[in-house]
């Protein structure tokens, strides 16, 4: 019975990793690049999303208010206005999500900058967007370059959502030249 | 019955503000004063608290960033790191809740100043706090001074919670004479 | 100093209570009494709001969860799906806030219940609405029977939100026979 | 200079999958079968952790309410009452994070089931839980079977936490027999 479970667990383990390599080595890098310029030249940058995909933005607001960018996931209690030099980043798969077109669609008509990282590059708020980061993770929509997950709903987009986030990460602690152990100063410390 | 209602409902509002009225005349203006001064010296101003209580910090935490003071609420996800120069607003009517006396310990350890906006005189939390407001309505325990209030579990600690704030804030507007037309300028505007 | 700041905190401290008594006694018992029928025949209540207006509607969700009423606050991680037994209540002054809007549209589309409680009788979600609680405290537009608040940006419509809900508990403990004491035992208690 | 990036980006998400591969690899099945069991029995389960953990732990929490598991993250609006019949998992690498070591002690008195998810073996946490499910994911304390992550921070515990909840998903989904294309039924619609 633990054999048929550590079975199980090891295919499931390799699924999302085999399928998260997959997804993350298809992201154009030029829109890596872009998204880092305006990350490390912006005021403020906004996050917005719902759910799972909420989360895993979540994380790459966390990790990237350590490395010194100033961050704010739209509803927190201390969230400034926004303005013209500001960014805010998009997390939907489908780019459709009600609450993420609704707050892009306010960004744009205050001006700010705004990158949509989803898997359909043909959406509203792809259309909305500066700048699409495509992470081309399958959901309801099947073009043909999309890899169509064998995950259940949209676990791959949010797995590969929060792992290129770490990997923006490492990216900017390279390019800035940051000390990694200095990060646990600015880490919260409340806790 | 929509006569019956209305009856009821009056009776009710009545009592929620008188209750409030009554509690609220009775905070000491010399723990005001000193609190406005620690808001407004401080560096950053974090706040703990639970459930409903934390509901109405959140309200006063809110507000304050609008007067230009950095608030942070402790576990968002741009929390940053506290410090020396920093303030703890530890909101618990019994001084007693599990998270804000784990959370007050720990902002002691740092070294920043810590305020207790609770009911209790004599509680963990007083204890390590460098300044207490009390807002003496009753929950479990009786003291002498305290008024027994008729609502439901703590609802007259978290509603004069929230009303203090206010107060508070209106006291700083007109010490730092702050322009209120100018505050929807600093006002979240992505909503 | 102590003397005058007494007297400031007074002057505001009634402020707040005297206009939070004005705007609650103009509410219309019937809508009150069209809500608790809401609230009490629907499987699931949600609620969406924005800013110091959702900490308000959240302090209400949470006290008629102990009241044996299952609510759910819009984007929570355990939020089920809605469906036409349940009901929505959007809490916004305006009626115009970005994504109570959304929300309110998507639960129209759903086929569920809607309430707006808000102060602007006039507005998009006021439209959507199956029944709107009008709180009068005026905001930005000014009809002839809205008073015009002395309080900073929405402050009045938040107070008064707080305590209409409680106001509520108090009415459905009252029709539903709850023994108060009883309440504690629903409480959270990992606290 | 987008040649150079490419490389980087390769690298950091080669270095992210095949660390998490590496850990995930050396979690014990029979812990995983035990929490599977605790998952499935328990009336509720309740979720606490700070920060990035967090972050990962209300990823699980959520899939795990679409799986038909009764949720509740600690802090929640709807937070009920724990009783002896309900698990409160703990997320915490090093077992001693000051808010999960209160819950997890208050949640001890009532005598509900505790699990610990961390790498620490020998913590403050690890010592009050009912089981550990160890991902021995280093970061400050190396014990002798640990890999040392080359991530900033606890990266890799976070990432491997949030991946371990999906493939305990997948588990629950073969072993209840849930037909995937129903989740989409439970999760939230209005979003």
């Amino acid at each position: 019975m633990v054999e048929e479970l550590k079975k199980q667990y090891d295919e499931s383990i390799d699924l999302i990793l085999s399928e998260c390599k997959e997804i993350l080595s298809k992201v154009d890098p030029k829109e890596t690049e872009e998204l880092i310029e305006l990350l490390c030249s912006s005021r403020r940058v906004f996050f917005v999303g719902v759910g799972r995909v909420l989360l895993s933005l979540e994380a790459m607001a966390k990790r990237l208010a350590h490395l010194g960018i100033e961050t704010h996931v739209v509803g927190d209690i201390n969230e400034p206005a926004m303005n013209e030099e500001d960014l805010l980043i998009v997390g939907s798969g489908s780019g459709e999500s009600i609450i993420p077109v609704a707050i892009a669609k306010k960004a744009k008509e205050i001006g700010g900058k705004i990158v949509h990282i989803g898997s359909n590059p043909d959406s509203t708020i792809a259309k909305l967007a500066d700048l699409q980061v495509r992470i081309p993770a399958a959901t309801k929509l099947h073009l043909p370059d999309e890899y169509i997950s064998k995950q259940p709903l949209t676990s791959l987009f949010e797995q590969c959502l929060m792992i290129y986030g770490d990997a923006l990460a490492a990216l900017i602690i390279r390019k800035k030249g940051i000390d990694v152990k200095s990060l646990w100063d600015t880490h919260a410390n409340l806790e």
